[in-house]
C-alpha cells in the first residue's frame, strides 16, 4: 500500500517527467558528433543513469500492479523501451539501441495527461478508418502489379518490384513529383500510362476525402 | 434449390475468397521475372485452374440467378473479368488478358460485405458529384484551348494539343509543379500566363472545395 | 408578345445549347493547325455563322426584354462575349479575339439550369470570403515587401519586384517547390529565411483552413 | 475628456488608416532600387512624417487610456513597431528597422473593425491546437533526432544537424520533394528509410487531419 502511495504520487510523476525531458535534452546534444565525442563519458554515464531510474519506475510499478501493469498499452510500450534496452545493451545492434534510447522521449505522452487523452482520441479514430485500409491496399496492390507489369523495365527504380511500386504509388498518392518525376517519362513509350497515374490518383483521393467527410459527419452527429 | 442453397452457402464465399487471395498471391509472384520463368507452367496452370474456378461459380449462379444475376454491379464487373479472359486467351492482345487477370484481386471487394458496403457509400457520393464534374469538364475544355492556342508552339510537350493540355492542366490542378516544371519556362516567354495559371488554380480548387463542403454539410444534415 | 414566346421556347434555348456545343467542337478542332490550315475557309465560315446566330439571338432578347435583360450577370457577360467580338472583328487585336471565341463555351453554363444553379451557390460562396482575401492580402503584401528587399537580389526570378515576389508567395503558398526550388537556394545565403518561409506557410494555410472550417460550420447551422 | 472624444473620433481613425495605407504604398515603391535612389530624401522625408505623427497617435492615446492601453495586444504591437523603429533609428540594424516599417501595414488590421473581428476569430482557434503542437512538436523531435543520426552523413544538407533535420521534415510534412528530393537518394543508401518517411508523413498528416476534423466538429456543436 505504501509503495503504491509512493508510485502515485504526484512528484513522483513529476520527477519521471523531469528525467524523460532531461534525457531528451542529452539526446539532441548527442547528435552533435563533436559535442558527444568531448563528454563521451558523460553521456554514457547519464544515458545509464537514465535507463537505471527507468527500469527502478517499471519494476516499482510491476511490484504494484502486477499483470494489470500490461492491460495498459502505453505501460507495455514503457517496457519495451527500457527493458529492450537492456537486453540489447552489449550486441551489436547499435542501430536498435540507438531508435530505444531516442523512443524513450514519447513517454512523455503517457505521462503528461492532456497528450495522453489526445493519442487516446486519435486511436480511437483508427478503427474507423480499417475497412478504408482494406480497400486502399487492394487497390494499391492492383496498381503496383499493373505498375511492376508495364512500367518496370522502363523505369525500374519507381516500378522495378511490387514494393517499390507500391512505394511509388505511395509518393503518386502524395501528389510529389508524380507527373514530373514518374509519370512523364513513363508516358514518353507509353502512351496509356496517363490512364493508370490520372485513375489511381482520383480514386485513391476520392476514397481518402470520403473517409475524411464520414469522419467529420459521423462525430459531428454523435 | 439445392442448387440456390448450395452458392449462398457461407462455406462457397469462403472458398471463393480462399481463391481470389491465392489468385492475388500468385499475381504478385508473377510479377518477378525470375521466379515466372523457373516456374512458368505452374503459373500458367494455377491461373487455368483458378479461371475454371471462377467459370465454374458464374456458371452456377447464372443458373441459379438467371437475367437477374446481371442486376448486380459486380456481378457484372465478375462476369467481364472472368469471361474476358475466356474470349481472349488465345489472342494477342497479352496486356489486355494481363490487367484482366490482375482485376480478379478486385472482386474480393464484391465478396467481402464491408468492404461491399464501403464501395456502395462511395458509389453514392459520384451523383452528387455530377454537375460539379461537367462544370470542371467546361472549364478544363476552355484553359485547354487556350493553353494550346497560346502555349502550344513554346511547350509542345505540355500543352502541344488539347488532350496533352488537359493532361497538363490536370497536373497543374494537383499543383505538381506547376510552377517550377510547367509555368516559369512559359512565363518567361508569355507575360501574361500568370493570369492563367492562378486563375485557373484558384478556380479550379475553389470548385472542389465547395464541393466537399456541400457534401459534408448535406450528410450532416440528413 | 409572341416574340417573347419564342425567345423563351424550350426549342429555341436547345438550338442555342447545340449552337454553343458545335462552338465547341469547332474551337477544338481549330487549335489543331494542320487541320485548321486545310479547312480555313469552312472555320471562318462556321465561326462567322455562329456568331450571327448569337447576335441575332442577344438582339432578340434585348428587343423582349430592353433594360431588364442587363440585370442577370450572365446576360451581361453574353453581351460582351459576343458584341466584343464583332466590335473587334477587323482589328489586331487577334489574341483577345481567340479568347472571346473560346469564352463562348461557357455559355453552356448559362443555358444548363443545372449548371446556373451550381455557378450561382459557388458565387454566393464569395462574400463570406471577402475579409479573408484582404487579410490574406495584407499579408502577402507584407511578405511580398520583406522577400523583394532581403531575397531580391540573391533570386531576381522569384523576388525581383513587388509582383515577382507576390507570384513566387502564391506558389509557396500552393506548397509547390517552396523548398527544392524558391527556400533552399536563398537559405543557403540568408540563415534566417526559413523563418520567413516557415511562418509564410503556417499563418497562410491557418487562415484558409480557418476559412474552410468556418464555411463548413455556417453552411451547416443554417 | 475632451482628447478621449478627439481620439476616439472617427474622423481621427480614417486619417490614421489613411496614412498607413500611404505608408504600405511609399514601402511599395520603396522596393524599387531605381526609385527609391531617384527620390531618396522624398522616402526619407515622408517615412519620417508618417512614423511622427504614428508617435503623437500612441502618445495621445497613451495620455487617454494610460496603463488600460497596454491591454489591448493590437496596442503593443503599434508600440513595438513605432518606438522600436524611433529606438533604432541611428544604429546598424538596418534590417530590423526595415522590417519594422513593413510591419506598420499590418496595422490596417488593427483599425478595419471587420479584419480585428477576424483575426480575434483566428486567435480564438490557437489554443484549441495547443496540445496538437505540443504532440507534434515531440513526434517532430523523435524523426529529428533518428533523421540525424541515421543520414546526417549521407545528406548533410538536409540531417547534417537536429535544427536542419526539423526544417527538412516541416518540408517533408508539406510533401514539397519529399520523394524526389530527400527520400530517393537517402533510400539508395539506407533501405530502411522508406519507413521513416512513410510512417512521418501517415503520422504527421493524421494528426492535422484529426484535427481539422475535431474543430469542424467543436465549432458545429456549439
Ligand atoms: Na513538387
Ligand atoms: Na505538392
Amino acid at each position: 500500500m505504501k509503495l503504491k502511495k509512493f508510485v502515485e504520487h504526484p512528484l513522483f510523476t513529476r520527477f519521471i517527467l523531469a528525467v524523460i525531458l532531461i534525457n531528451a535534452v542529452q539526446i539532441g546534444f548527442g547528435t552533435d558528433v563533436s559535442i558527444y565525442e568531448r563528454y563521451e563519458s558523460l553521456f554514457i554515464g547519464l544515458d545509464l543513469l537514465i535507463l537505471a531510474i527507468f527500469t527502478v519506475e517499471i519494476v516499482l510499478k510491476l511490484i504494484v500492479y502486477r499483470k494489470q501493469f500490461f492491460k495498459d498499452g502505453w505501460n507495455v510500450f514503457d517496457f519495451v523501451i527500457v527493458f529492450g534496452s537492456i537486453v540489447l545493451y552489449n550486441t551489436h545492434l547499435v542501430g536498435v539501441l540507438r531508435i530505444l534510447r531516442v523512443l524513450r522521449v514519447l513517454r512523455t505522452i503517457s505521462v503528461v495527461p492532456s497528450l495522453r487523452r489526445l493519442t487516446a482520441a486519435l486511436f480511437m479514430a483508427i478503427p474507423a478508418i480499417g475497412s478504408v485500409t482494406i480497400l486502399m491496399g487492394i487497390i494499391f496492390y492492383v496498381y503496383a502489379v499493373i505498375g511492376t507489369s508495364f512500367f518496370g523495365e522502363i523505369t525500374p527504380e519507381y516500378f522495378g518490384n511490387i514494393g517499390l511500386s507500391a512505394l511509388t504509388l505511395f509518393q503518386v498518392f502524395t501528389l510529389e513529383s508524380w507527373a514530373s518525376g514518374v509519370f512523364r517519362p513513363i508516358f514518353a513509350e507509353v502512351v496509356w500510362s496517363w490512364l493508370y497515374f490520372v485513375s489511381f490518383i482520383i480514386v485513391s483521393t476520392f476514397i481518402i476525402l470520403n473517409l475524411i467527410v464520414g469522419e467529420i459527419v459521423n462525430n459531428a452527429q454523435k
